[in-house]
């Protein structure tokens, strides 16, 4: 459950100035995002002030599908949502976008990030007589934008407030009945680009993969605090008035994003080649191929081959029909379960001595597993690098990582004791150091808090306290 | 679509003083009370405090089945719905029970009914800074219990306050963390009865064919106007301080309600019975055969064959394997329509001048087809009589009836022109005199507004500003 | 499971001089016929020579859709089955129609009966090289014909002669590329009628309600012993050259087919009303009221009230929402199964003497628990009466009879014995003689072989020896 | 549809001495071998001598579910198929295992190539009364088995005469009630392996990866001609008596297997990878880059770059999300089709001049698509390397290569034409004598037939003939 990293979210929104079938551009948006959420999803359209909505529990295409895409297709503007829910939090009425009416009209809203006052933002709501029907961040937002909608003119200056009361990771994208907005926190620790349409609309969404599969062309990235307005009367931005430093989730570049997306003027798979040029710097080792764990190792492995001359290899193939539904196998199977998702290529491995490129460690379980399947093929040393560092501290931004006592790097005091237990005859983890060289262009700086327990902002007491919220209220979908 | 007249819904709760498997007992109370509404259902239980819920679209066989049930099984407590969802209001949000969080705990509301100052009520939330997920007024019932929950500090005494706001017709169950309760408004318009279970706890239900199909026994009705709590600490009664002339809605003897049924005292299949005695004293005539459409017309045709001394026939089989998937058949096959869901049994009508006996004409295209067909089957005569008076007002309480302009009372002047239209050789519509004595022993009042247009409360004037909001917000479900 | 009697088929078959939507109306057909059989079903349609066809296990509204129909709709004759499975035949190979490809052609059956030497036909195919694909008898029937065919030059002299070596009971529908063939066997076991459609096509029909589901008109039996072969050519009849001791099923009238229908002439609802007017004749009490068991026992309860001038009454309300997906009751719940299934109507039971009518008594344990709740509702007294003699020996012909060892009437010796088993006042099975006049028109004579052991034709000795073949070869659907 | 070649089928089959959960072995098994087929599966377990099975049409992961393969589990020997039918043989009955009854028994029949005298087979059996239920070669095969079997005392006696009157390629697993046999046609057309499990039982699969997937060693490959027949008396080898030329298909190495198994004795990665070296020697260029289109060019990329000492590089991101419900996009939402399924990582390509690896070109329209959009990413040349010579000819052994009149190798003339149309600045093939040498150490030949014409064994005139079967005949599954 917990052997990887989850990003909570990924957003797409699109608004075109003449009645399309938007929804199946946000269909094909979320398909190149759904590496970012495979819980759930939904899509709202907004045609003619009206806005309809599809969500469910599953993948993209488990969710939607010919007849009900078609009841919600038409419309002028649409955004929609893909989730990885965390455990308790797989509450039906949690599935974004959250759809809403208040008193000056309708809201959808789109989500990807963590608010870090968001307990004291939904005490103070309830105290006041608000009610919430699921757990999420997400709707407190809401009822924010509300309060700051009845007494304001437009839903942006509604926004602009909002943004000075909710703390934390917030990449939004929103609907009102005439406008499509997307609004993104001051740190700017989830990334979020604007696009251009073939047909002169616009396209905001996490990734600039997601404008590639709508044939959108890819204009900038949303700047950390920016509002963006697009209305029939244009775009329009709301910059903001204080900057802060610059805080992108550096695990957007080794893990979460897609190889093919380029985030603040960085390319996804130039970073990881990069990540692997560093390692092969940093932890140099002798050896006859490197290869990597697919999917998000394979590019580092060609990096550090690239930097140390030692032949990149293919090692692994990968299923590729594994889905939810997989029946996993029992506990006496369990040993083949890893041969049946990811399979050695022998040929490459065997009498070989093996640098093994992942790109976390999480618990340790899945990499002792792989060096095991990498021995029993006839690799003679297998050498275990890892293009981020070991992980210490939990992330309060949107990330998903296992409770500190799960982790491998906080139960073992030294990088040997790793190493042992993992039962590799080497293991480097990527320095702290090293990962603020891996977009060597980027202009902004990166949240590395989960490795180093120095966060951007503040992080309140009680930051917990909202976990309590997912205990009290549960619920289960009908079955298809 | 509006051949018929739709209940819009039915509700259970239940109390046992040791857990077990409480969403069992919903589902077969739900069963009981499915002619309630087929659009939508749902079950929450309370288990330690912690209300989970399944909802969906669909009948109680379609939305539950032995693996999303055993998930939310064990509890003390629970309640469910079933509905009929009128046109646009088919969010899925709106699907009951609705299940809550708010400052001081967590609620779940199960509504049989509808407000008449819905409009005013949301209004003024909204003005306040609510937000509404779906469109029916139970979202409302929810922020008035919650705006008075958190001056209060009970739940019984927050709805006590509730019920001097919310006006119209409401028969409710409601789960806090540690109490059922059943609330019924001041008029009585829907029926709501209270029972025992064998293991000594307490069921609430629309009708009590629910409580027989858990094998409790009926203890009584719920007054109007009255508050029944049910906690650890046993049964407590809040009875109403002010009375109001009790107006249960007369169509719940006529149609609603199942036969095996008793409410307020009186047998719903003996109301049947006299209703078909009062129709053979108020319109006679000769005839060889009495029979009804089935289902609800079978027992008032009984009643006026033992008034008339004409015998009672079996004139109709209706195939009762037609459910929500049955593909309709094409306009060149819909001659055939009515004969796939309801055959003439040839042998009781053949030359044979036959009495007719049906609970309601509301468009008259129905009526004219099943005259139709039993010419074709030999009936020399068709003497059509009705158990209803003809619909000519709307209903504000929780019925939904055609509007007017399609309602054939409406449409005609004379009883002779609708006899014409429909193609039979003579027509009566029980009297509105003669329905009040239906139900003989009841020692209540009816609401007969929507054959007299005298209501028993003021409708205010923007009674129906309340169905823009269906407009501006809908959703359609991942299908099955 | 065996707590009643199962009718194992039903079969339609349509011919229309034009293409059309044939599908469809095989469709309505099989929901009209859908009481004989709910386990599986299939529609098998021939458009210019080629057969497609849909099978699938479960209800005419399970297995059929919109668009799975409308691949197969067009054509100018199909051929459709429901079918009710025996224990250990739900083989989905035995899904019919069954359709084959053979030397000259294709074919496409569907079957309602049983052969009686089904095991020798069987064993005599196989000691040639015969490959069975499933379990039931029809596979047979199409080796038979198929062996024929390749002899001869019309599919109709292929099965006259199968019809000299087949023996038992089989009311038949087929296919070829070019003709729609009915056949019945020389004793017509199994009903089978004919009729005209609108468009001057012909409907073949297990029985007269799936003609009028279909708008078509009844035209006549088919004879025992006949082949109809309807083709662009027109309509011909192969009349049987030796004539048998008509046989028909007397179930037929007492409880599987459809009161609506017409069958040998005979309406049988008009056979139910004479079942209970002779059981008031032969076994008279005197009594307040006379309630039927739905569905089957109302027509005769309304016929016993009719001999005996004790009036009728609505007893029980049947909850029609019970389909193939509703989840038992547990055990301890079990008391309470009947309740909501079957709930009576305590007005017409309270404090008065009851006669109750059934169709049958298998095992006795339904008619318990129905007597047991009348009490409860506060019946005086409760006579029982049946409308069918009591079971005693195995049908051979197409009805699923519980073993002997679970009949009540092979437990039992005497009629005190079972009546006090079951907990009646008094208990009276209408007697053999009795049946005999139940339709009294009718010009044929029955089978009644399960009440007698006295059947029309030899029963061999290897008659169960074919059971062995659902041991050896089983499948598993594939869950939607 | 026929923008690739598609392999026809994957078996697997496993034998266990003690019974166990055998089907949960097949499941994964075919998992593995998910590549070779993905239209329809099933698997069939024998149980005390009983075989049950499971079918459907759809991928591994759809047709099996927990509930589903519970029912078959248990048993100590299965066998199971993947399948990818062909255009109008997409009948149920064509879904193998085919599991049948005979005189002496029943069996189980899992078949992946293709019968070369299927048509005349077919005739013959039905000259004399056989009805095929399907349209699939493999029904003759059984047919075959049966006829012989009833003449010999056991099923490897008959099989051993039905190889001498099937023609063509045949890889089959087959259970009778007691054992688990093998066979493999003389020419070794398609692969088939034989292992052990660690409980000391014996598994047969089409490639070596469902081996690995169930933890099974590898033994050998099963001879061409030789039959294994695996029982409680342990295994047993028939070899055949006389030889052919091994004639595996060459396309096994080049596309259809996983390269992470191993084929008599040659990995099919190293195969791959030598491609790209043969290629590379061919057909030299001066570029930037090398890429492979995924999944299969990924391999020979990497070999083209080691012989030429141009770097690899990673050039496309697959989506693997998108499965059999992915909804295509619009004619006019076309032009963005291959970049949701293929995007392209602008940093490989831009300003590069590029060598593309593909592994086949059918009608060119894809390898028209992906230049195009290499280019739209900045590519400054386009380079395309095919690892397989063109196609030319008909696969009459198992492979569904698009009619010849499709085949832009048959529409030019020339390379540079072909180069034209797909707008590539230079295009090759490898040639066929340079297939030939890919997989060096390989003791057996390969046919490459599809490439020359000229087949191991004399094609008859009438192999087409069998494909009139597939139009009269089809079946529309119930849809899910």
């Amino acid at each position: 459950m917990f052997n990887t990293i989850h990003e909570e979210c990924g957003v797409f929104g699109i608004f075109e100035p003449e009645k399309c079938k938007v929804a199946s551009s946000v269909y094909y948006g979320l398909y190149a995002l759904q590496h970012r959420g495979q819980e759930a999803c939904g899509i709202a359209v907004c045609n003619d002030g009206v806005i309809d909505y599809i969500k469910g529990i599953g993948l993209v295409n488990e969710v939607f599908n010919k007849e009900n895409l078609k009841n919600i297709n038409t419309g002028n503007m649409a955004i929609g949502h893909v989730r990885y829910s965390t455990t308790g939090g797989n509450n039906i009425n949690n599935i974004q976008p959250i759809v809403i009416q208040h008193n000056k009209g309708n809201l959808a809203l789109a989500h990807n990030g963590n608010l870090t006052n968001a307990y004291d933002l939904r005490a103070s709501f309830e105290l006041n007589g608000a009610i919430f029907h699921g757990t999420s961040d997400t709707e407190s937002i809401c009822y924010s934008i509300v309060k700051e909608r009845i007494k304001t003119d437009s839903i942006e200056s509604a926004i602009k407030k909002v943004m000075t009361k909710i703390k934390g990771a917030y990449s939004c994208v929103a609907l009102s009945s005439t406008k499509l907005i997307a609004f993104r926190d001051p740190y700017g620790f989830r990334p979020l680009v604007l696009g251009k349409t073939k047909s002169n609309g616009y396209v905001v969404a996490s990734e600039t993969c997601a404008l590639d599969a709508v044939g959108a062309t890819f204009i900038r990235d949303i700047l950390p605090g920016e509002i963006v307005v697009i209305s029939n009367e244009g775009i329009k931005s709301i910059k903001p008035e204080s900057h802060h430093k610059k805080s992108l989730c550096i695990f957007e570049y080794i893990y979460f994003a897609r190889p093919d997306s380029i985030i603040e003027g960085v390319s996804v798979h130039e970073a990881r080649l990069n990540a692997g040029k560093i390692l092969a710097q940093e932890s140099p080792i002798d050896a006859d191929v490197v290869i990597g764990v697919p999917d998000s190792g394979i590019d580092a492995a060609l990096g550090y081959s690239l930097e140390s001359n030692i032949p990149y290899g293919i090692g692994f193939i990968k299923n590729k029909y594994i889905g939810r539904s997989f029946i996993a196998p029992s506990q006496e199977e369990r040993e083949n379960a890893v041969k049946i998702k990811l399979n050695v290529i022998k040929e490459t491995i065997k009498n070989k001595r093996v640098i093994l490129i992942d790109d976390s460690i999480v618990r340790g379980t899945t990499s002792q597993r792989i060096v095991k399947i990498l021995r029993d093929a006839g690799a003679k040393e297998v050498h275990l690098r890892i293009t981020a560092p070991a992980f210490k501290y939990p992330c309060h931004f949107g990330t998903d990582i296992d409770s500190q006592e799960n982790l491998i790097a906080c139960k073992y005091k030294t990088n040997d004791e790793i190493c042992n237990h993992i039962g590799a005859d080497s293991l480097a983890f990527i320095s702290v150091n090293g990962i603020h060289k891996l977009a060597k262009d980027l202009y902004c700086t990166y949240c590395d808090g989960c490795f180093t327990g120095k966060y951007p902002i503040r992080i309140p007491n009680n930051i917990n306290n909202i976990s309590k919220y997912s205990m009290t209220i549960k619920n289960i979908k009908k079955d298809a």
